[in-house]
């Protein structure tokens, strides 16, 4: 384990007890094949990165109440939802090192566990007494299906531009983070200017942590991973790091990535070898320095608030975010 | 079309342009695909039954603000993304007649375009400013997707009862009645008792819509129903017209009951044999006479509201609910 991780856990380990607490005596479900299949993906070793994000945002504004840790289900129970159906999406069998739902079970159990899960997480907005909330978690919902969709449809698709792959992974991924965070200020009750900062400080860190994600996808090996390496081209999802190589590449070599990202039955040579010349062509350098410009706009949008201690976790995580597997 | 259908609609037919314009207006996709996987669904010739049934609780109550169409969209999105699911999981190749979307699409962008119309229907909620009718609306969505859930594990399972018939149907199909009956009414500010007995009256017209529905997959042709006849029974999914025949059925009916039900690729003459040995043990009048008693307790309950032009359209649909295809 690194320094900077280890010195975050130790920092919210009272928050992670509190979370995984609080998960497990909000599912509710009716019947126990529910409480299995949402178990199956909500128990798996997940950070609870988006919960904590709304516990430490609602602190930040110095809010303590005892209900944090229920209202942060919201986020997690989304999240997992989204990763039941975006298994059946996408078609991958591993998911954090574990077989997914829809092999274990079946595709139609896995996506209306998904279905409960999206309501759970609505039925606890509910009880936030704030519509803020509850319209922040609505439109979550509602980018991040979009957000699928618009990447399943142009899957493959070589013309894909930066501008397009950023619209993406805001509606996929930034939105959940960004979510979590304003609504950590939204139930401290802060003013306006300062649920805006959280929130930018949630976009912010989510695009960088989708990015990083995307990184990771070429730079490590299965194992580590959790999933297979490679997936994203596998599944011909352009990312910006092959995005931006594509569009620098010599003629030759372009053809050569778009022919073994037409080819699902890549050999690990062939692979290795496309890394090779995303570093050429500068697709892994320059998906790693944005990365770091919303790393450096997330820690600037924290800074006027008055609670170090909190702050300096909030800055750690940032930090950790794209350190954390590079 | 029959008397009664006709007079129910001539009486509804301002309420239906406006649900129609709304659920138009209030789609708002952000990407064309969404907008086409929905539309398919939205708009194939629904019957808009639970916005209208929203509609005219309120308004049975005195409620008739502008903004009821727009309310009254939540409970079609609903419906619609429940029939995306369900699709998947059912494996069926047509709905109202037309192709289902997982085969003119796929099945992840079925998957993700329902999630959004569920989410579209959440923030829908979340600008009714009432907490009940969002808690409402997420009570019906962890519901129904257990419901479902349920049922899909019970399948081909001969030892379902009519107990957990009347609650898998309820949970899939009762809950979304009386959450669009029970909504009227919150909408509309009406007292707690008011609201309690428009809630039943969904409930009880919910729960014979869905007997009525189970009788017609035994009772009538294909053409006229949109859908294959004998789907349910070639799925393995036990209701009650066949539940109760079991139940009564001399043992060698039986077996041969229980052979149908595990053999997908019946012959035409052995689903009509089927239907008459329902018959003959009685599982199609019981299951007539369970809907009517349903549907008796809908009238009761609606009985003591003032508005009776409005009380009679109810009455009518109630009645029609029974009748329609029978």
């Amino acid at each position: 384990m690194t320094d900077l991780k280890h010195k975050i856990l130790t920092a919210v380990t009272e928050d992670l007890s509190a979370i995984e607490k609080a998960l497990n005596e909000n599912l509710n479900p009716h019947f126990d094949l529910v409480s299995r299949v949402a178990g199956h993906i909500l128990f798996a070793g997940g950070k609870r990165l988006r919960p904590l994000l709304m516990i430490l945002c609602a602190r930040l504004c110095g809010y303590t109440d005892r209900n944090t840790a229920r209202f942060s289900t919201i986020f997690e129970y989304l999240h997992a939802a989204t990763l039941l159906h975006d298994d059946v999406v996408d078609g991958a069998t591993l998911r954090r090192g574990k077989q997914v739902a829809n092999h274990k079970w079946d595709t139609p159990t896995t996506v209306l566990t998904g279905d409960f899960l999206l309501a759970r997480g609505l039925s606890i907005a509910s009880q936030t007494g704030s519509y803020e909330v509850i319209e922040t978690i609505a439109e979550i919902t509602e980018n991040m299906s979009q957000g699928e969709i618009r990447q399943l449809e142009r899957k493959g698709d070589i013309s894909l531009t930066e501008e397009d792959y950023l619209e993406v992974i805001h509606c996929k991924t930034a939105v959940l983070f960004q979510g979590a965070c304003r609504t950590g200020g939204l139930v401290a009750g802060a003013a306006t200017d300062r649920v805006k900062r959280l929130a930018d400080y949630g976009y912010h860190l989510g695009m960088a942590f989708q990015m990083a994600d995307d990184l990771l996808d070429y730079t490590q090996d299965s194992s580590s991973l959790g999933k297979h390496a490679g997936a994203d081209l596998r599944e011909g999802k352009l990312t910006l790091p092959l995005i931006y190589s594509l569009a620098w590449a010599k003629d030759k070599d372009r053809k050569q990535m778009v022919a073994l990202l037409n080819n699902p039955d890549f050999s690990q040579p062939e692979f290795v070898h496309l890394v090779e010349m995303m570093k050429t062509y500068g697709g892994i350098a320059y998906t790693q320095t944005q990365a770091d410009m919303h790393i450096q706009k997330a820690k600037a949008a924290i800074e006027p608030f008055e609670d170090f201690t909190t702050q300096e976790i909030l800055v750690d995580i940032a930090e950790y975010a794209l350190v954390r597997k590079l």
